[in-house]
This record gives structure tokens, C-alpha cells and sequence, in this order.
């Protein structure tokens, strides 16, 4: 009896975020997920029961960004906290990183997996890296204890006389031999071209392997999954291809799906779930021009690369028993939100030397109270596009990228309001000029306020030939 | 002990359907509604916490449609469960009644509610009727024991001298006194231009006292509750005003989900649960050109009046612990359906003197079986647009109302994939022509299985003036 009562009082002091010990941290991150792909929100034909169980017993959120609308800039603002626009990891003429770069996020950077390592944390960095794949950039040198993945986009590193000479078309009829893509573990390269059917499993055995080892261990630990799924050309395993009713895009999901629903199952198994923080959302929206190899942003406008809500609200999971109060979230969050959060979670100071874009999410989580965030940043490169403030989205510049529109600059900015118009349908500029005015103000303050450093993504390697 | 398990016993015999005791029905119809607009099915903003459990609980069904995708059409299908062709409740002039129509439909139809009644059932209809408001067409007319409700839109009988000139305008800066609708008690007029606040609430309350009442009677019984919501002009009650984070329409949903919540918890306190039946739906997509008035069909394409997905395909619960096996339902199924399901499910035999246009889902909410229906067709008035088989979907003539476009005619006809392609946006007839001819045939095989009978929506009574 007595055993029980500490139990209450222990799981109690956990939920309210009271508990000493630290929680462990699970970052799921896909790759070109779209608003509308996942069942739980809304997509009539995959099924994504692993995912809609998780929304069902943790948090949905409806209102939680990508930091940037493409890959590199992105998983920048995850890792950091900050802006991709404060340490140089957007351009407006390379969006993201490629085989040639030869550079990436900056090792004066803190990223998530250093701060917590130096807070006692087990680190691993398991999938997509894509913020530099020379040794010094790589998740190894950036504070995770191992790496096993794909250091960039698995559409990168084009094998030259393999299959259609058309890269668009050996993108929609893939096969793995047409790139010369290298799977890694920590600095080195176990491979090239490898045979991505595997991708995912392969992923998911190694986040599993992990989270198993860690079980045992005093310390807590910080995965960071990232899928290379996804992100064309799609590939799923055997079991899962031609399994579901939405084509080879539903195949690909639904073994994410499945690999979410082995995560979860293995931190149940290991007695590690009620001191884990699940957390599960993308880099960015759908990559539309792939038709039926992109996804769908459901009901938001546009996808990949668009600072349309498309391009950056991602379909977000929050779960952990021990620490997440069930619901749906409608309060705005980032992924630029994980730092603090995580930090404060585990009871470690923000470094004081620089400035963050975030605040922690605890107090959401927890059922306590509401988000720090009120605002959105949408950049396009490194020009400032649009600004959400509240409900209120203000556009200067639009840029449909699913129709290759070039950009539009508005002279009077469109105004959208995100709560009776998700869709961003209705432009309602003309009826509130004092919203608009606070917009650009809140705007010119921001970019205002820092110097942007030079860009990392326009350097080259010397080329081979 | 020996009672536990006779409790076991016929609870599993109810679960297989093989339990004598007939199960009550309750349908809950809105109007208007769109398939993106409840939060389960991936609406960012309007929160339905009453229909998301339920569809928990019970089963979400994709793959369901209104027999047709205006209010009168899609309505006699529901009741009759019969395509509005096969009885003249659909017209290519004036597609749904009118205030000033003298027809209805026909007397020689037998309503679900006239087909319960002989079997016995308790019936009451609440809320919006729409097929015939002259007495012979009345709901007391076609099998309700009672009708508390709006026999037609609440948007017609536009009082001359009121508001804004510009209907538009009026319809969206409503007031109720704008309007001259009739609230009836079976064949009375209660009142003219009745507050449209209180509609939501009037017929909840209405439906909550059927079941009350229901709860001491030895027979079974069916009601059929249709919100006149979310059809414009759109109104809340006074505590959702201003409630919801999506506006004015969000208010409305919210509205309705709380009544929705009020039927189950009735159901609940009367003990009446695990003998009931609760389906949810809409008859038809949203109104697209009402702006934020107008909902959202979330992923599908266009809105009510049209022939593409959002026109028809609407957001159902189906929600019984005692019938209904939890899950999410892919599966084809029509409001057409629900007539031969209920009689199913009561042990009633189908009326053998004419044809349905559906089969029993029984199986399907049992979780003991496939769907009847393989197949869908999509009529605008009188004209069939378009038909679906399996995952095929092929468009003869398309028309999307959102953009008031003209019918478009296809010499080859447009096909769609809905499984991989919910959107409707990749046409792939070129790349399937076998597909292409085998639905071509199954629409004439269809077309000229019977001759449609005269329009009863034309005739109009004498004018007063």
C-alpha cells in the first residue's frame, strides 16, 4: 500500500514536471511529410494507426512549425534553437546543402544533441543529417555519441549512366543504383548506393538497438531519428510495398507508421515510457510537383519550399504517459521550441551567449499553460516572406511553389487570418489596417534587431575532374 | 456469477447481430457540411471533442457518400434508400424544393421511417425535412410519428424589405428576421422567421426528449435529427458565439458537436447505449463560395453541388458499443446504404417491389465483412457526371461550382485513382484505357437499367399575387 502510494506521488511529481530525474528525448523527423499525410490529421487512405494511437494518448498539435520550408535550414533551426538566418544556414541561391558543399552548421553552434550530452545525456543521431557531411560538420562532431545514416538528401549524388537520363523520371520510377548515395556509421562510409527498400527498417533497428542499450544505463539518453522517408524517390520494404490503398506514398508512410509504433513498443517494453518525451513532426511540407510520389498538406495551401502553410505547419505528435497531458494543441509551437523545451524538461541552463527563437513548450506539454510562442518567422532563403502573429499571417512576398510561380512581392502585403481561414483563401489586408501595421512593425523590428552572418551553403569542394 | 456471464453471453450475441432485441437508430444529419471540417477528420482549427471520441469509439468512415450533392436530392436517397432518379426528386432546372414547389416526394415511396414504423419502431423527425413541405409531403406524411423542425432551408423565404438588398450580403451579416421560414410541430406552423440561434439548440432539446421518453417504451425506435447547420445564413447560440478559434462557422461546428454530445450522453443515462446505433454525416460538401461561412472539404476537391469528391464524400461516425466493432473505415458507403443496413440490422425484410441502390453495411460495422457497395455514381440533377468503381473514379462531365464554372463535357472522360490520388488532381485515362472502358460500361449498364420518371421539383404552387 504504502509502495503505491509512492508510486502516486512519484508519477504525480513526473507529470508536474517536479521529478529530479530527466526525462529521455525521442525526436521523430521525416522528410517532406505533409500536413495532411498522417490518418489522425485527416487523410482518407493511409492508415496510420501507430500515430493516431499516439495522437490519441499525447498531443496533437495543429499549429506546430517547421523552422524553414527546405531541409538544410530546417534541421538547422531543430539542432540550434535559432534561426537559420542567424548562423548562416540558408542562401537564397542553394536552399539546403549539397554532395559539394563544403560547408555546414557551424561548430560555434550549440546544438541540441551537445547541450544535453554536456547535461549528462546519451546522444545518437540515427537517418538524415544534412547539415554538412565533411568530418567537421558531422552529428558525431556536433555532440552525438554515434551516427548511423545518410548525410544528405537521398536524391542527391545522381549516378551518372544509370537508368532514365531524365532525373525527374528516374525520380517517379526509382530504383537505389541510380544514386551513389553513402550510408555512414559515425565518420565513416559503409556503403554506397545503398539499397533504400531499407532505409527505414534499417533506421528503425538501429533507434531500437539504441533505445534497448539504453535501458540498462544510469544516465538518460537523446535519440534523434531522422527518416530519409519521405523525401522522393520513395522506397518501402517488402512487407510494406503495394500494402496500402494509397499507392507506393501510402506504402512509404505507413512503414514510418510502423517504425513509430516499434519505437514506441520497445520504449514500453524497456519500462522506458513514462520517463520518455516523444516527439514527432517533419522538416517540411509535401514535395507537390512529385504528384503522387509527394504528399498532401491537406487543408493548408502549397508544400515544399512555400511559406505558405504548406510548406512549414507539419503534422506533430507530443507523446510521453509520464509527462504529456492528452489533447488536441492548438497553441502555436516550432521545432526552433525543442531546444528550450528539452533543456528546461531536463533541468539544464539555455547557453547565455546567444539568441534563441524559442521558449520552452513545457508548460503546454504538462497541461499547465499556454506557449511562449505568439509569432512565426516564414523565411524563404534568407528573405523574410511572410510574419504570423496570434491567428494573423502577413505576406510580402508569395512564391507558389508547387506551380514554379517566381516570387510576387505584394505591394500592400495579404493578410490572412489562420484560425476561420486555415487555407489561406481570403485576403482580409483591405478591412484591417491596424493589423498590418502591427505586422510589418513586428517584422522590421525582428530583422531589425541582428546582422545576418554570410551564408554556409554557397561553398564548394574543389571539383574531382 | 451466472448473471456476469449471461451479461457476457448477450452482449456478444448483440456484437454478432444475433441478439433478438431490435436496436434503436438515431441519425444525426448536418447540412452543408464539409469532409475536412471536424477536427477527426483533420480540421486545424474547430475543435470537436464529442464526435472525435466517437469516431474513438466507434468507426470514422473515409469512404462515404451523400446520394447526391444538394440538400433534396441527397435527402430523398437517405429516406428512401433509392437514387433521387428512380424517383424524380432531382431536376437539371431546379435542383432542390422550393417555398413555392407544389411536389414532394412521392407518397408511393416508402421512407426508412415508414419501413421502421411497420416493423414496429417509435419515429420522430427533428430539424431540416426539405422533401416537401405541402401536408401529403410532411414527414407525419412518410412514416414520423412526429416532426418538430424547418421543412425547408433556412436561407429561402427571403422577407422582402429586410437587411441588405443584396441577398449575399444578407446571408453574410445574418439576422433571423431576414428570413420568413415556417419552425412546424408536425403539420402546424409554430412560428415564422424563428431565431436561427436557438435552431441547434431547439433541436437538440427536442431530440433529447424523444429519447428520454423512449427510454420507458417497450418498441425500438428511430429518429432522425437534421440540423438546419452549417447551411448558411450560419448562427449560434448565445455561449458558442465568439467561442471557437474558427470564426463564426467554427462557433456553428462546435454547436452541433455539443449536441452531438448531448444525444450520446442521453443515450448513456438512459442505458440505452449499447442498443442504439448513432450514425453522423452531412448531405453534402461544403458551400465554397460563402467564404469563411462556407466549410472546408479538407483534402477533396470542390464543394457542395459538385460531382468531384468534396461535393459528395462527407465525414461520417457510425457509434454503437454494441454493435459497432472500433476502427477506421475505408470502405465504400452511402447514405443509400443506410435504409437496407437499419432493416437489416431490425430483422425487416427490404420491400420486394422495387429496386434499391444499396446493401447492408452490417457486416462492416460488426467488423465481420466487406462492404456491398463497390460502386458510386454521381449524378448532377438528372445527368450522371460521373461513377466510381473501386478505387476508379471517371468523370464525364465535370463542373466545379466553386468557381461557378460551366459544364464541361469530356470526350475522353477524366480518370482518377482515389486511393493514391484523394484529390482528384492526376488524371491517368491515357495510361488506363481498360479501366476507362470498363467504367464507361458499367455507367451504360446502369443508365439503361431503368427510365427515370418525371422531375417532381418542377411543379410550383399558385402564386398569392
Amino acid at each position: 500500500m504504502r509502495e503505491s502510494i509512492l508510486t502516486v506521488i512519484v508519477t504525480w511529481l513526473g507529470a508536474c514536471g517536479l521529478f529530479a530525474a530527466k526525462p529521455n528525448f525521442v525526436i521523430i523527423f521525416c522528410d517532406d511529410l505533409g500536413y495532411g499525410d498522417l490518418s489522425c490529421f485527416g487523410h482518407p487512405t493511409i492508415h496510420t494507426p501507430h500515430l493516431d494511437r499516439m495522437a490519441m494518448e499525447g498531443q496533437k498539435w495543429t499549429n506546430f512549425y517547421a523552422a524553414a520550408s527546405v531541409c538544410t535550414p530546417s534541421r538547422a533551426g531543430l539542432m540550434t534553437g535559432r534561426l537559420p538566418i542567424r548562423n548562416g544556414m540558408c542562401s537564397n541561391k542553394r536552399r539546403v546543402l549539397f554532395p559539394d558543399s563544403a560547408k555546414g552548421l557551424p561548430t560555434s553552434e550549440i546544438t541540441l544533441a551537445k547541450a544535453l550530452k554536456q547535461g549528462g545525456y546519451a546522444t545518437a543521431a540515427v537517418g538524415k543529417w544534412h547539415l554538412g557531411h565533411m568530418p567537421e560538420y558531422l552529428p558525431t562532431a556536433h555532440g552525438f555519441d554515434s551516427y548511423y545514416g545518410i548525410p544528405y538528401s537521398n536524391d542527391m549524388d545522381r549516378l551518372a549512366g544509370t537508368g532514365p537520363k531524365n532525373g525527374r523520371s528516374a525520380l517517379m520510377h526509382p530504383r537505389s543504383e541510380y544514386w551513389n548515395v553513402p550510408l555512414m556509421r559515425d565518420t565513416a562510409i559503409l556503403e554506397r548506393s545503398p539499397k533504400q527498400e531499407y532505409l527505414t527498417r534499417h533506421y528503425t533497428t538501429e533507434a531500437v538497438t539504441f533505445i534497448k542499450e539504453q535501458a540498462t544505463n544510469a544516465s538518460p539518453f537523446f535519440l534523434y531519428l531522422a527518416h530519409s522517408m519521405p523525401h522522393v524517390p520513395i522506397f518501402a520494404s517488402g512487407a510494406f510495398q503495394g500494402s496500402s490503398h494509397a499507392g507506393r506514398y501510402g506504402d512509404v508512410i505507413e512503414e514510418i507508421d510502423w517504425s513509430v509504433g516499434e519505437i514506441v513498443r520497445t520504449l514500453r517494453e524497456a519500462d522506458l515510457a513514462d520517463n520518455t518525451v516523444v516527439v514527432f513532426t517533419s522538416d517540411n511540407g509535401p514535395w507537390l510537383p512529385f504528384k503522387t510520389h509527394g504528399g498532401s498538406a491537406g487543408h493548408l495551401r502549397d508544400g515544399k519550399g512555400s511559406t505558405w502553410e504548406g510548406g512549414m505547419r507539419e503534422p506533430t505528435v507530443v507523446w510521453g504517459p509520464g509527462y504529456v497531458q492528452p489533447g488536441i494543441v492548438h497553441e502555436l509551437g516550432s521545432t526552433l521550441d525543442l531546444f528550450p523545451t528539452f533543456l528546461d524538461l531536463a533541468g539544464i541552463e539555455l547557453p547565455g551567449d546567444r539568441v534563441y527563437d524559442g521558449g520552452s513548450l513545457a508548460p503546454v506539454i504538462a497541461g499547465r499553460g499556454p506557449s511562449p510562442r505568439n509569432d512565426m518567422f516564414f523565411y524563404h532563403g534568407e528573405d523574410l516572406y511572410a510574419v504570423r502573429v496570434g491567428e494573423y499571417k502577413l505576406h510580402f512576398v508569395t512564391k507558389t511553389e508547387y506551380v514554379g510561380q517566381k516570387p510576387l512581392r505584394h505591394e500592400t502585403p495579404l493578410l490572412y487570418h489562420l484560425g476561420n481561414d486555415p487555407s489561406e483563401k481570403f485576403d482580409i489586408a483591405a478591412e484591417h489596417p491596424q493589423v498590418v501595421a502591427a505586422l510589418v512593425k513586428h517584422a522590421e523590428t525582428h530583422q531589425a534587431s541582428f546582422d545576418p552572418p554570410e551564408s554556409q551553403l554557397m561553398a564548394r569542394l574543389p571539383r574531382n575532374d
